[in-house]
């Protein structure tokens, strides 16, 4: 079972196709009861070393393919290293897998020995919700630098998620105080990222920051089950965003967060393609969704406690859709203007969202 | 209830994207009470009728987006037929659809009043079940002509599908007795009309062929809807294929086919990717599986009950996995020689295939 789940978790690292080969192979090392399989996809590397006896010794790639799609399903395999092959057996199923060399490469990204690292203990679960929330804000778009990433920071208390692509804003936080360290990591390492911690059945993991902001790593130690990522941090640094935060408000809705979105799904069926536009009037006790696109036009209302008056603000429905998901019940929508920015919360966790609406 | 079920039907057929751009909308005619629709593929044609009050009367053609992501989700629509707009209202909500004309064009593919027709009637999950088992053997070679479609009998007392793309064939049947008409249905309007048949609730179905088998229909009627498919036989005629159906037989096993099943399958990872060759061994109560590639070497074996002998028996793996997915529990596999066909035989249920050894 150990060696079935140390395969799933890298089976979501290792890409099976990539610029570099190398990287479409496991890395795996036997030497004294212990097994040791290493997989990266070039931004974070992946390390597990669990107790698993191996026949033979060695240190050797092996081809993605039939670990994970052979070997993986095998109950208990019996694995014997000798003479550049892998042999697994298990059952009525024998299978000889032939290895390539493991040449040394550096490997930055895990952590060593003599290294300054800044560590705190985290809830996999928790750290890989925070992640989640904010990662459709990221920036799909080749030129935009920091923007394809999501900041992650180190704060007193705890830790906060960022991401934006410069026309929205997300974030999610276990824990506010002071800035200590930031580092920004790219959409699919975190994407990543999540994957794994969402495979972890550890209630608690160690994160850890290189002092210097190099790389950023997590830790998880269970009964004969070791796990180790390292990621790379993307280079440049992250934009004051809390300027675009607006503080001052003319209008605020309390709605429930999935009726809306459920609304604005039916409401994008009818809307214009190239700006999704959803006009949204608040006023007493409901918000009234209008919309129109090349199929016709469409109305609808929902329940909502109001408070101010404002004439109609356009979003781009799908924007503000994307900010809705991330809250599970009730939400605050702050309007600040017709054209400013609006603010968005989660009135159960802690999340927000700046959404700014259409120029029109 | 009824609308949404009728609207999910014509989901499944009408293309979001055709050549013909007026099969991406659906044909709509309201009249007394009675809300017809119409949709097709261009080589199968769904037309139903239910009890549906819709204000206002008209014919007119529905854009599919609109219809299939916002009127099917609406609990009992309003529908009414007002100027060139469809009105849409259920709950807080209000669409209006615009419309397009309807151009009158032949609709041969639905039985008329006044043709000569055919009929039988046929549980519609079981004519599903006899399309789906043999669907997997037609060829997907553009130049095969009719190896393209699935051949479908009319016998004395029952139906036969038939498929092949001239490596291998598979048929299942309800019945047997002296073929008395055939045609040949493209293997898309094959896979529509099983999801066709798989949503039906009816027992009972009317299934016709038009005497100069032009076209073949498909009739459903219920308390308040009905259903009305047609479809359009491929042209040209399906070679014997009795005369490969082997006779005589050297080796004969019977096994659990899903247990093959699985056993091709960890084979197939390592088996070359060119031919997927596996090579069978039957011997006393077992088939032993060989099989070799880029990535190494593989072994299994399974539980048979063998007659006969014969050396190994080198088959495309993948060939024969598909052949034997066709059968829930025991198979029966004969085998003429080492690289004449073989026949796979379903010992629970009208099925059998013929796959031929690879020439090694």
């Amino acid at each position: 079972m150990k060696l079935e789940k140390a395969l799933t978790l890298l089976e979501a690292v290792v890409p099976s196709r990539h610029v570099d080969p190398l990287l479409t192979y496991v890395g795996m090392e036997a030497k004294e009861d212990k097994l040791s399989l290493f997989g990266s996809d070039g931004t974070l590397d992946l390390e597990l070393v669990l107790d698993y006896p191996v026949a033979g010794e060695g240190r050797y790639l092996v081809p993605r393919a039939p670990f994970f799609q052979l070997v993986k399903g095998m109950e208990d395999p019996f694995l014997a290293l000798e003479g550049r092959e892998l042999k697994a057996a298990s059952g009525a199923l024998k299978a000889e897998i032939r290895l390539a060399e493991w040449p040394e490469r550096p490997r930055g990204r895990i952590p060593r020995e003599g290294e300054s690292w800044r560590s705190r203990e985290v809830e996999p679960a928790v750290l890989a919700e925070l992640f989640s929330k904010v990662l459709y804000a990221v920036s799909r778009e080749d030129y935009r630098g920091v923007f394809r990433g999501v900041q992650l920071e180190w704060r007193e208390d705890g830790l906060r998620a960022v991401a934006s692509d410069g026309y929205r804003l997300a974030m999610a936080w276990t824990g506010e105080g002071p800035l200590e360290k930031a580092v920004v990591l790219q959409a699919s390492s975190v994407a990543l990222l999540v994957r794994v911690l969402r495979s972890l059945e550890a209630e608690r993991a160690l994160l850890s920051v290189e002092e210097a902001g190099k790389a950023l790593a997590l830790e998880v130690e269970e009964e004969g089950f070791s796990l180790k990522v390292g990621v790379s941090p993307m280079e440049g640094t992250y934009p004051d965003y809390e300027r675009v935060v607006p503080k001052e408000f003319v209008l605020e809705a309390v709605l429930e967060a999935p009726s809306l979105v459920r609304a604005l799904k039916r409401a994008l069926v009818l809307a214009y393609r190239d700006n999704r536009r959803v006009d949204l009037l608040f006023e007493g006790d409901k918000v009234r969704l209008f919309t129109e696109g090349e199929y016709g036009k469409g109305e609808e209302e929902l329940p909502a406690k109001v408070t101010g008056t404002l004439p109609p603000v356009a979003f781009n429905g799908q924007y503000l859709l994307e900010a809705l998901e991330a809250v599970e019940g009730e939400a605050r929508l702050r309007l600040s203007g017709q054209t400013t920015p609006a603010l968005l919360e989660d009135l159960g966790a802690r999340y927000r969202a700046v959404v700014v609406p259409l120029r029109t």
